[in-house]
C-alpha cells in the first residue's frame, strides 16, 4: 500500500480524501491542517494532525499531497515539504511555474525526493494534450477554451463590489468559435470571440442594481473584454441552483500534413466536469502513485506531467496495460 | 540531426517521408524497399536502397521506421531489424501485441537497442487516452468509436465479392450513442448501436446488384452485425468522390467521484483526420525522436506509448515546455 498524507483540508483536500478511499493500492495516513486539529472533522474519520507535527511523520508517509492555494501556500510549502517527503501539488500560477519548479527541484535534489508540480487539468491534462498534439502536428495552431464552469476568481471579484452580498460567475466558450476550430478553419479569435461571462448576483437590500451591473461589465481584466450577462437573483436561488463547482473545457490543435499541406487534422481533448476540485484531486492521486514508483526506482528531483511516462499512473502492470488498453 | 531510415514505401512510408521533411531536427537517410530500387521514385528524391543492403547502413541511421503491414511484414521484420537499429513500428493486430512485444524486446535487449511498437492512433494515441482516463477516473466506463472513416479491410472484403469491380467502405459512429455517452448516461451499447457501415460499390457490367448487396449485408464479422447501406456508383464517381483516406474517432471515459459517486465527469479525446496514413506517420516520427533520446540515455528494450514520458516527443527543451505549454 502507498501511504499518503494530505496537507490542507479544503475542497481539494476533501477531494483527495475521497479519491484515496476508492484507490485499492493507496491508504490515507492523515490530514495535516493549520487549524486546531480538534476543530477539523474529516469525512472518512481519518486522523487530523497539526501542521507543526508533520516533520515527525516523515517515515510514515510515502507521498504528501499538498492541497493549499497557489497564491500564498504552495510557493513556500512545496519546497519546504520536499525536504521531508515526496510531494505533489497543483500549483497553477502559469507565469511562476519555472521559478516554482527550480525551488522544488533544489529541495528534492538535496533530499533525494520526487516532487511533481502543477498537477491537475490546467495546468495538467490540458498541458499534456497541448504537448502531444504539437509533437504530432508541428505545423498547426493551438486553441484552449474553458467552461462552461465556475470561475472562483471572477466570483470573488464580483463579491468585492459595494452592494453585492453573494455571486457566482460562469465562463462559457462561444459555440461558433469552437465549431470554426473543429472544422479546421484556423480562425484568429479575440478574447471576446472565445468566451462569454454569465454572472448570478445577490444584491444587498436597497443596493443600486444598475450601478452594480455597470461596475461588473466594465471591470478591467475580469469583464471589460468580454460580453457579460448579469442576472440578479435571491440568495435562496443562488444556493439552490448554483451550489456546484462544475468546470471543464476543450484543448484543440488543428494542423496539416502532406507535401502541399493538403490534408487537415483536428485533435480535440474535452473535459466536462461536475466538480472541478474532485477531478483535480483525482489527477493528483494518480500522480501520487507515479511519485511513489519513481522514488522506489531511485529517481529524484522535480517533475511535471511532461516528464512522467503514462504507465506510472495506472495501478495495473505493464503486461496488463499492453493486453487490455493498447 | 537525428538520422532516420524508412523500411517499406507505401502510403505510410510516403507519410513518414513527408513528416520528416518538415521536422527541423531530423533528416531522412534513405528508403529501403523489397522492390527493385530503380523502380521506386520517392517524392523528395531521397535515395532508395534494396532491403538487402540495410544491415550495411546500420552506422548511418539512428532510428529505423518500419512502414510494412502488421499481417505479414512486422511480426518478423521488427525483431530482425532491432538487431541492427533502434526501431519504431505501427503494429496494430491488438491480440498479438504481447507476443510481438516479447519478440522485439528480446532482440532489443540482446543488441542494446530501443524498440517502440504499436505507434499510431489506435493503437497509439487512443490507447494513451484510455490509460490516462482510467488512471484518473478508476470508477467509470470506457467507450471507443471509430470514424467517420475508410476501413481498408472492409473495402477489400467487398472487392472480393463476385461482380464487384471496386469499393470503398466507411465506418460511421452512431450520433445518438455518442451523445448518450457524452451526457454521462453510461449506456450499454451493442455492436449495431455503436456504428453503421456505408458502402460505395462499382459493379462489373451485367452483375446482379441485388445479389451483391445481399452478400455484403449478410457477410459474417464484417457486416452482418451492423446496419449497412450500399450505394452503386460508377468508377468515375468512386475516383472523384472517394479517393481520400479519412478516418478518426472518439475515445471517451465517463466516471464519477464523490463519497456517494454524486459527481459525474466525461473525458473525451477526438481525432478528425483527412489522411489516416499521414497522421499515423506523424505519430511515428514524434516517437522516433523519443527513441533516439532514450537510446542516447543508454536505455534499451521494447517500449510502447505507455512507457514514454511525453517530453521526449517534442523538439523543445524541458524549460521551454514548462514555460510555454504547462
Amino acid at each position: 500500500m502507498i501511504r499518503v498524507g494530505i496537507a490542507g483540508y479544503g475542497n481539494l483536500g476533501r477531494g483527495v480524501e475521497c479519491a484515496l478511499s476508492k484507490s485499492q493500492d493507496m491508504e490515507l495516513v492523515g490530514v495535516f491542517s493549520r487549524r486546531d486539529p480538534s476543530t477539523v472533522k474529516t469525512v472518512t474519520d481519518v486522523a487530523v494532525f497539526s501542521m507543526d507535527e508533520i516533520e515527525a511523520k516523515k517515515d510514515d508517509i510515502d507521498v504528501l499531497i499538498l492541497c493549499g492555494g497557489s497564491a500564498n501556500d504552495l510557493p513556500t510549502q512545496t519546497p519546504e515539504m520536499a525536504k521531508y517527503f515526496n510531494v505533489i501539488d497543483s500549483f497553477d500560477t502559469h507565469a511562476k511555474i519555472p521559478e516554482h519548479f527550480a525551488n522544488v527541484d533544489k529541495a528534492c535534489q538535496e533530499n533525494g525526493h520526487i516532487g511533481i508540480i502543477s498537477v491537475g487539468w490546467d495546468p495538467g491534462m490540458f498541458s499534456l494534450n497541448r504537448l502531444y498534439a504539437q509533437a504530432i502536428l508541428p505545423n498547426g495552431k493551438d486553441y484552449t477554451f474553458w467552461g462552461k464552469g465556475v470561475s472562483q476568481g471572477h466570483s470573488d471579484a464580483i463579491r468585492r463590489i459595494e452592494g453585492v452580498a453573494d455571486a457566482r460567475q460562469y465562463t462559457i466558450p462561444v459555440e461558433a468559435a469552437l465549431e470554426s476550430v473543429r472544422k479546421g478553419e484556423n480562425p484568429e479569435l479575440t478574447t471576446r470571440e472565445k468566451h462569454t461571462r454569465e454572472c448570478f448576483v445577490v444584491a444587498e437590500e436597497g443596493a443600486d442594481l444598475d450601478k452594480i451591473e455597470n461596475e461588473i461589465k466594465t471591470m478591467p481584466n475580469y469583464f471589460a473584454d468580454y460580453d457579460t450577462t448579469v442576472h440578479f437573483i435571491s440568495q435562496e436561488e443562488l444556493n439552490r441552483d448554483h451550489a456546484g463547482i462544475p468546470h471543464g473545457g476543450v484543448v484543440l490543435r488543428s494542423g496539416s500534413t502532406g507535401f502541399n499541406d493538403e490534408n487537415k487534422h483536428v485533435i480535440e481533448y474535452k473535459l466536462t466536469l461536475d466538480s472541478n476540485p474532485e477531478f483535480t484531486s483525482s489527477v493528483l492521486v494518480a500522480y501520487a502513485r507515479a511519485a511513489y514508483r519513481l522514488c522506489k526506482e531511485g529517481q529524484k528531483g522535480c517533475k511535471t506531467v511532461f516528464d512522467i511516462a503514462p504507465a506510472y499512473l495506472h495501478a495495473a502492470s505493464g503486461d496488463e496495460l499492453r493486453k487490455n488498453l493498447l
